[in-house]
């Protein structure tokens, strides 16, 4: 496949993905995984959640932000991984993007809720799975 | 919920879902995940893959036996994370456990080809998230 055909393969699949699987190291080393609903992203390179500031996960990345995300196709056999680093945002200007209707369930006291908080994940590089085929990327 | 309500839910999530998250911890402490068709396994305890000896996660692995596996719910907001070790298995019997018809699309030297592996995965304990409930376990 063409480099274009690859990205264009990569980006039907972020775009269907509802869940990703977001990837923490936790205080023993251990690589740990949960799925979170994506919110909203930047292209493959910035991917922002939203969750509970003393959540085990967010505790994690404020000790090690060392991140990779994980959008599995189910229709194919196809996977990408993207590796890079996860911010933890507590700012204003973040948590209110991300606020929507219904966010007051898991934040009681609203936007600036101090265990509301943002996780911003950047990319670095990339790999795409498709049946026996691989493609690694790095991400601009 | 009381615990063997848990315990059943959990035991229809894996065998529901056909494609593992495996994750492991790369050589710069990252994690990484792929996912991976569930083969075998013995309740909770332990989960068999067939993999390249030469993939990367095989070699990530023989480094560092640190893992994880993530069950993904599609249907409800679901997730099982079961934390433990991995360990790459190269004897005869494992491999012969898990040679399938068509194995050697992968494996052209067939069940002793030196570039297949068996993954065994053995989970020490337990996550299980449904919706806003959490459980965790350790698995006997």
């Amino acid at each position: 496949m063409m480099e274009n055909e690859w990205m264009d393969e990569i980006a039907v699949l972020v775009d269907e993905t509802r869940d990703v699987i977001v990837c923490s190291v936790d205080d023993d080393g251990c690589p740990n995984a949960k799925a979170m609903f994506k919110m909203e992203h930047e292209g493959l390179k910035v991917f922002y959640f939203s969750t509970n500031t003393s959540a085990r996960r967010t505790q994690q990345f404020l000790k090690c932000p060392k991140a990779s995300l994980y959008f599995c196709g189910h229709e194919q056999v196809n996977g990408l991984m993207l590796v890079g680093d996860m911010q933890v945002c507590q700012d204003h200007e973040n948590k209110a993007r991300l606020w929507r209707e219904g966010s007051e369930i898991y934040y009681p006291l609203g936007v600036d809720d101090p265990d509301y908080s943002v996780l911003k994940f950047t990319a670095r590089s990339g790999n795409y799975y498709h049946a026996l085929q691989k493609h690694s990327f790095t991400v601009e």
